[in-house]
């Protein structure tokens, strides 16, 4: 689609969100893009997005954008967070990550940095990227004081406007994290988290006053109506350990969200809801359900959850087992985790690990929810096995490249392999020949 | 424990099986060991052995067997499949595998070699092993003849005690597919996946007979009982794909390996039933409850299931989500899939990666389940995060070494890492800093 032109029919409106167009009864370019996208009715697409259910992150500076829509009506997304911090990471290094992360199917990519030339970077990352863009303000906000003492709210409604214009498609705001919530984090083991989280109770506790971002909220609105961001609201007191999880201080934040929610959509601005975080398989349902009616629907955004704290490492798989159930249950993103989790920064290796699982968790979900042709790919990969096709199965699978380096391993190993038979078993047990006698006997 | 002493004490029981014995009303050493090791009530371990809900695999060969329980009033336990083709694979290269196996936490090991020297490569294993092993004996059994046709039934009898002499703990027999079960695979996108499966279909069409494990049942619990070997019933028509899971060939099996497991009880034979394969996740739970429906609650033991067919390459990954939401219904044990599966043999980093994934599928569900304790180490680990302890992070960790490493990887990048904050965030944006003050405003 061509947004520029889309855009210049649009700009005599006050208000530049999907959810405004949506709700005067017109189709954007950017919903026939997703309802084509995703083989559904646009006028659904312009009916979910009205009700809040679904959100296309589309901010109308982001001209190279292909609009993507999250919500539990269209198939799960996900979420690539990349992005260097203080001390590590350059804009070619970042480039490189949102690359692999479009070429491994992220849905959106969330650029993260803290360090560096930060408006380089965002501005870089947004021009080369067809994928929406997500950012968490505060984190340059704060970068660009010398302590958070001297962040004023100014500052970061300004950083919030700065971020609008340059095109983010998305902000992570942790709003919903109160004054009067912290002292519930006392009984945790792992306290706060979020990063994002930590940095706004760190300025309620030296400012000694209640979150900007909820006090001044009607602000926000106003700046993400005009330029159609949308609001990822923030779990800044998402629970870090198995222990904390889905308690007092996770649901007192959820509450507000809900209520903020409300207010954005009075404004017709686009809101999603984030998520845990590290929860108990058996508690991943629940909370899912309780965010759906204590956000009346608005999606949810969930980072894993991470059903076990005992594998750093591990954790892209951790959280592919969570983000499953939890996209099963009803979540419309998940934000994949990579191995370094807990450990360090990703590389481009770990960006590729990450995404690999949680595309596999986002699809497992989409099948398990038997979405419309979520199964086809599935049952193509199954007829090419049957068939010994091995090319067709490189082609059909997430990773190719990996799939055929393993199958070449073993191959060399073995000195050769014919169609009739696979290393697995060789060619005196194969059990996908004797199929073929049992088609011979009973038909097929 | 000493079990050459226990055995000898107990030499002139006819039936040597550790049901035998719990009906009788005894504790032997080897319900103590699993007991002891569980943190439960031995008494509990033998009414739950009495009543076929527990199953100790411990051949009275297998002398250096530390003994494991596996069923629902246990701990998930994690088997790891190892053994070579005929293609590839000595026996040096399957005692690495036994070692790493163990290391990284296989509560049992399965041979699965057909090539080579395969009767002293498993007499090795078992040698080696304090861990259960196990076989799937018509391997070896069409490993000795020159076709299938020459397979009689003695022969596959002959091997089935041959093995149990050597020591094996447990054998998988694809009993429950019968002659008119063939038929209704036809409808199938991938047909018979199973080995095992595949080698009795093709036994059956060759003979014009029925399945000879089924027809002679009783001669086969009568070898099992005078050396303790623990059935493990095979799903021979398990799916193979995502298209034909929970199809009426798989649940025609499981009602027929249902009125074996009552025939094997009816003789004091130990018994727990496999399970698939390629499932949706939203047909787990129903898989498992089912499965313990139709045997009574014989301990369930599931390969994955995976989840979605087109990751070749990750489906450790697929098959974790499918085997926590498996465990976490009920399954007692799970069989871990490498990263090779459907590509190749594994190597021995394969036999990693799909150890610890399994390891944190079955972990997850223990949490889940709520089983006294499960959550200690993950408490533990959450407490050494929030403390900045690395050191103990990566003792606590499933996989040490590749923690450290990572973290390693991320401080020689960053230059340098302080105990005060780590590489993620970078000094400036540390939440965990931020918890002090909150301990130090609220008290913790």
């Amino acid at each position: 689609m061509n947004r520029a032109e889309a855009i210049a029919r649009r700009k005599n409106s006050p208000n530049q969100s999907q959810m405004h167009f949506a709700r005067k009864g017109i189709i954007t370019e950017e919903m026939a893009h997703v309802a084509n996208d995703e083989s559904i009715d646009p006028a659904m697409v312009r009916d979910e997005v009205a009700a809040g259910r679904l959100v296309i992150p589309a901010n109308i500076h982001h001209l190279s954008l292909q609009p993507v829509g999250i919500g539990m009506a269209l198939r799960c997304k996900v979420n690539a967070n990349i992005g260097n911090s203080e001390l590590t990471g350059t804009i070619e290094t970042e480039l490189d990550k949102l690359r692999i992360s479009v070429r491994y199917g992220a849905d959106t990519v969330m650029d993260l940095s803290t360090g560096g030339d930060i408006d380089a970077i965002r501005e870089g990352i947004i021009a080369n990227s067809t994928v929406p863009i997500g950012t968490v303000p505060i984190y340059h906000a704060l970068e660009s004081v010398s302590s958070i003492r001297e962040l004023t709210v100014d500052k970061i409604l300004g950083m919030i406007e700065h971020q609008a214009k340059q095109g983010v498609d998305y902000m992570t705001l942790h709003c919903g994290l109160l004054r009067e919530h912290l002292p519930l984090v006392r009984r945790r083991l792992t306290g706060i988290v979020s990063r994002g989280g930590a940095i706004m109770a760190q300025w309620m506790l030296e400012h000694d006053a209640q979150n900007p971002l909820y006090t001044h909220w009607s602000d926000i609105l106003e700046i993400c109506a005009r330029y159609d961001v949308t609001i990822s609201a923030g779990d800044g007191l998402r629970p870090g350990s198995q222990h904390d999880a889905s308690d007092e201080a996770q649901f007192a934040e959820l509450t507000v969200l809900g209520q903020l929610a409300d207010r954005a959509w009075d404004k017709d601005v686009q809101i999603m809801i984030e998520g845990p975080g590290h929860v108990p398989f058996d508690q991943i349902e629940m909370n899912v359900k309780r965010q759906i009616q204590a956000c009346k629907g608005a999606p949810f955004y969930v980072l894993g959850p991470i059903v076990t704290d005992v594998a750093p490492g591990y954790d892209h798989i951790t959280s592919a087992i969570g983000a499953t159930a939890a996209a099963y249950a009803g979540a419309a993103m998940i934000c994949y985790v990579t191995p370094k989790e807990h450990l360090g920064l990703p590389n481009l290796e770990d960006v590729r690990q990450g995404l690999v699982a949680h595309k596999i968790a986002a699809h497992a979900a989409d099948i398990a929810r038997h979405r419309p042709g979520a199964r086809t790919r599935d049952d193509e990969m199954s007829k090419a096995r049957y068939a010994f096709d091995w090319e067709r199965q490189f082609e059909l699978a997430l990773d190719p490249e990996t799939a055929r380096s393993y199958h070449l391993e073993t191959k060399s190993e073995d000195c050769y392999i014919s169609e009739d038979f696979c290393s697995m078993c060789g060619p005196r047990f194969c059990s996908m020949r004797l199929n073929r006698m049992l088609e011979e006997r009973y038909g097929s």
